[in-house]
């Protein structure tokens, strides 16, 4: 049974840093639990209003819980990201934030929405008059490694090492695997979401605070993970109470990271074709043959700008039979 | 009951083009079965070698059968395609074509693979030594009416009004609605798909001759139709059989075309938005809102250049309880 560790809301910095030292060290395939306030860090409160926006802080914002130093983590390993449970609060956020989202130039003023969340059964409404709710899947938007390159990064912008990935994929049932670019990984956590769609357009999820437990494992075995790669949950799993459908099937999916939504799309692509070359044994004509017949291609996030996540999904069902 | 229509393999056409006459004239809500060769034209059969492609007379590429005139519909208006079946052959080709594709600088050489379908039960070995088979899902990559624009334009790039939108959740069971730009609709199809991934990224699905039934419906009640939009199946329905996990939830989704991907995203996502202020009396920050925590952007297409099509897809679900 591996140890179960915490790390405090008050144990949060502010950008991507591979010089902050790590508030606990822990040996690889242990587990972590940590609380953590809102994308706000606390900003925005259940009695805000879009008065709130105008006076938010953005140097606070997408604040980082940890790092977390893992034991026997070396440059060019793979981090697993094992998530176990994502917990919320009773409320959330949505907001747009001028000069921040997909269509912001089309949205210009600050708007903002406090949901009440029934966690006991999963939903939100959205517009009770009308009878619209949503169903909620909470999952941490920030999972990721200090960079190898020294230096402060910010923390609005998702990397090759994760960060606001801001995937709605990664919820509890789902492992997600980084690239280490640093000795003991230094892994942070941060931005619950409550629920948020492929892309988050608008800029915002249901922001949330959020206590959510992981498991950390250092893979010597996976050198093809040079950017973020997930398996979602399975089937019958955390999956089942999102309302699409009674349980989405589940995928392994590469992700591309790049300032240009093309290449990123490339990248995401390549890199499912590295990982079906290396785990399988396919020829490169062949798994790229398979990505377009089989492989669907989604924007997990548009609007972290400057870098946009795309991701190749490819179902697990496909390879469950393959013999390497 | 509606009378059923038949269109010829003969009967087909090789640009959109308002000046080419219909083959037929059929009432609104009339069902029509056409035979289409597969996108090559019947260049590729199931005898065909890698140095077939070299032979590929690219004018022939992508024929389209019809065009249908529907008695009734008129400029702004929107034509309904409801999918009743599509039949494909037991055999299919998938082929890297150089030039054509995402990754096309990174694979230059023409590469050939012929499918053997088993249509009984919905799959395709993609190599049965390592034990990896594709379900099968068919669909057809092109559903257009004809430009309001005078002039021949190609049947490669996807249009406002459709064409090779290469969109996989199209199959069986699934409506798309198209803007009509001329008297008649002029209708057309082609490009039978058994089974195809989100982008259809190295440039061509299984690409197979197909039998497929639709029924054209005009509708006067829908003027937010400004690129192609579509219903998916019913969870239950023609999607429980696609092995993505016991049958994939119902989604209505607006696409953007464009040849700009961040431009056709954000097309997407605008279309939404007006469909939801237009059909459920949403105001516009609450829709916007509503596609970013619930909304999941698809890439659809991404090698039919120059145009791009993006999709926001919205769980019909989250929709049916609700009240305009």
């Amino acid at each position: 049974m591996s140890s179960i560790h915490s790390v405090k809301r008050s144990q949060s910095h502010l950008a991507w840093d591979n010089s902050i030292p790590p508030v606990i060290i822990i040996p690889s395939g242990d587990t972590v639990t940590f609380s953590c306030l809102d994308a706000s860090n606390g900003q925005i409160t259940q009695s805000s209003t879009p008065n709130t926006l105008s006076s938010l802080i953005f140097s606070q914002l997408d604040q980082l819980n940890g790092p977390v130093y893992v034991q026997g983590a070396a440059p060019g390993d793979t981090l697993q990201i094992d998530v176990l449970s994502v917990d919320t609060a009773d409320w959330g956020w949505t907001a747009l934030i001028p000069g921040f989202g997909l269509l912001s130039d089309e949205f210009p003023d600050p708007a903002l929405k406090i949901w009440k969340l029934n966690k006991e059964e999963q939903y939100a409404w959205f517009d009770k008059e009308k009878g619209i709710k949503v169903l909620l899947r909470p999952f941490a938007g920030e999972m990721g490694v200090a960079p190898g390159k020294k230096g402060a990064f910010s923390t609005i912008p998702p990397y090759a090492t994760g960060g606001n990935i801001d995937t709605r994929h990664v919820c509890a049932g789902a492992a997600l695997y980084l690239p280490v670019e640093v000795e003991g990984a230094l892994f942070s956590i941060g931005d619950g979401h409550a629920a948020q769609g492929d892309g988050e357009v608008c800029g915002t999820a249901i922001e949330t605070p959020m206590q959510v437990t992981v498991r950390l494992t250092v893979r010597k075995d996976r050198p093809y993970t040079k950017t973020p790669h997930f398996q979602t949950a399975a089937t019958g799993g955390a999956n089942v109470r999102d309302g699409r459908g009674g349980g989405e099937a589940q995928y392994y999916c590469t992700t591309g990271v790049d300032s240009d939504i093309r290449e990123a799309t490339r990248g995401a692509v390549r890199n499912m074709i590295n990982f079906l070359e290396t785990e399988y044994q396919l020829d490169r004509v062949a798994a790229y043959m398979l990505c377009s017949v089989a492989g669907d291609l989604r924007m997990h996030e548009v609007v972290d700008m400057p870098n946009y996540v795309i991701g190749m999904m490819l179902p697990t069902s496909l390879l469950r039979g393959a013999r390497a």
